[in-house]
């Protein structure tokens, strides 16, 4: 069984993280991704820290496997080269501010007349329409705007941005789920669509329970730390050694928790139901640290993970990358060097699905315009 | 032209927020989606406060749009109506632990030998290979486990959570990728595959930068509050009337930045790379906020706007839910209840596409059960 998109290219004009991060999903599914690169620096990523022997880490995680070559789309010579790859893409991906492409000549209208079956992938700040489309934004911005950082952090405190790039992560999660829907769908009518993903459409599209909370009782919620707003027991506790999770979503988890902590809690009509216990969540969390406080995280982890109930340490990055769930799941992987040798660990494929396969390794990201005469080779054997 | 799922039909057993957003999105792509749930109670986020006229604005921002049919999956009279339902099934959805598919008798092996163009979606805490393959799983679970609380918040005190549930949507919108793969590439070889999503794999993936970081320094990085640790600038900043965010993400910006603040620091090598930033970062923030502390944040997000650099406010939800660019791109939809009247305010599509049509109001969310007898007489017609 082949890879679910083999045989598609997708001709990558994007930069940075949201766009290459889409690309990223679309190569692992099995797709060739040519990247376009603006001569000179290419991506700003590669100027991004840390660096091993001269090369971006951050940089190789998001752009291995694709090919780069660099085109100066306002050069004819470049254009021309252009020109020749676009009849053979299936997909063209571009993160410029909206009405660049159609200086360029490249816009999804002229595009789409010129090949009907070309998808057009458009991720920006605030998307193609409305009265900021032409703004510019990175990450920061919509994490500020979009609202997620006016949820994360301790009430009272500053805000705090999630410590990944969630505005551009999320948005290139969007693009991708659009355009393979696209794919899928060309396969049965031969026409190509243009998707539009804004990112602080997509920061909104992730605000979860805020949006009921708001509009049911007209006032937006606050950041509530380490604690979900609407399920409780649901948060961090502290153990004599210091602080785990407990996840105790629904009755039944809760019941198997008071027996687990020996606490008669469940009949008690302060904590019967969840709404109930999200009321009573301070005076919950009290009675259950008076327990918990007595024994090691890992007494805890070890009794509860034994009774059915979900809960967990809270580890860093470094104890992430060794934990042996994620260690057999392949979610490590070495991204090589052009040698062929170990160069950097990035995240695996989140999707494993059979017949795709769940290599422990990843092709080196690319030199920029380091695969041109690959690309070239390839376009004259298509004739 | 049709929306690109039309006519796909999707069985969707899950419950609570993973797989419901994933076949939130498949729907809103123009699926049809019937909801499985357990008789009696349902979907446990039934009981997810807030709630409006009794029901859950939570389980209705999620599920608008879905039909419901109660199914006790071990009674054979249910089974019957659950076994006329697979045939026509185009994709089956379920979060059960590991296992307990299989032992229902509706495991992957089982179903794609009898329906080999059948496409099964699971997703897991943990998903269903390695050590933890078992135990059970909820959002703050992966988010402490997963890493991402240790990156976010302030450093020196306790990890928060990111406040909306990523660890639950995250996984939901890989898994959506990957049946959306499994379904294109079905089109052309007719052959179904199964897709297995892990929750903590799904952290993971979006550690972006950590990785990077841990990898080629050997230390984990800790949280740096409203910074991002490997641009500058790229946080907050003071004005005179509180915080705004600026996000100078390469040199052209920074430069941009600087004449639009009147600091003459894009020669300085202190400056001059975003590296050379990244290193010199705190001293950096105290010299632009020298400035910005003299006027409002709105004077400040028209100057930089003005000259193309990235910035904006700290918004909460319902400044969000207002905000003239969110209510032009339809992101805020009125989910309808059973008498066609505006019941709750809910996140729009923020995959905008050609030919999908993009509403501001959805369907009412199904009562349990509610969607029985319309179910059973389409399974007539299918004769």
């Amino acid at each position: 069984m082949t890879k679910p998109l083999a045989g598609i290219t997708i001709l990558d004009l994007t930069h940075v993280l949201a766009g290459p991060f889409c690309s990223m999903t679309l190569a692992d599914l099995g797709a060739r991704v040519i990247k376009v690169e603006r001569p000179g620096s290419g991506d700003d990523t590669r100027a991004f820290p840390p660096f091993s022997k001269g090369k971006s880490a951050y940089f190789a995680a998001i752009n291995h496997g694709k090919k780069s070559i660099a085109l100066d789309l306002k050069s004819d010579t470049d254009r021309a080269v252009f020109e020749r790859l676009l009849p053979h893409a299936d997909v063209i991906l571009e993160n410029y501010r909206p009405g660049v492409m159609e200086r360029l000549g490249y816009g999804w209208e002229d595009l789409h007349a010129m090949y009907p079956r070309l998808i057009y992938g458009a991720v920006s700040g605030f998307g193609h329409t409305g009265p900021d489309a032409k703004r510019p934004a990175y990450d920061m911005v919509v994490q500020g705007r979009g609202g997620v950082m006016s949820i994360t952090g301790e009430k009272g405190r500053e805000p705090v941005r999630v410590g990944a790039s969630i505005g551009d992560i999320v948005a290139g999660m969007y693009l991708s789920q659009g355009v393979l829907a696209a794919l899928m769908d060309r396969e049965r009518n031969g026409k190509g669509r243009k998707v539009d993903v804004a990112m602080l459409d997509a920061q909104l599209a992730i605000l979860e329970h805020a949006i009921a909370i708001t509009s049911v009782t007209g006032t937006p919620p606050v950041p509530t730390g380490a604690r979900h707003p609407s399920i409780a027991p649901f948060e961090t506790f502290h153990a004599s050694d210091g602080l785990f999770v407990i996840a105790a979503g629904n009755d039944v988890l809760f019941e198997k928790l008071c027996v687990a902590l020996n606490l008669p809690l469940s009949d008690d009509p302060r904590f019967a139901t969840n709404p109930a216990r999200v009321e009573n969540t301070r005076l919950l969390k009290r009675l259950i640290e008076a327990v918990t406080l007595d024994k090691t995280r890992a007494y805890w982890i070890a009794r509860l993970g034994a009774a059915g109930i979900p809960s967990g340490p809270i580890q860093d990055v470094a104890q992430v990358m060794r934990d042996p769930q994620i260690v057999a799941r392949n979610m490590v992987v070495d991204v090589l060097d052009r040698n062929g040798r170990p160069a950097f660990k990035a995240a695996g494929n989140p999707i494993k699905m059979s017949g795709l396969g769940d290599p422990t390794v990843r092709p080196a990201a690319p030199d920029l315009d380091g695969d041109r005469g690959e690309i070239l080779r390839w376009l004259e054997g298509k004739g």
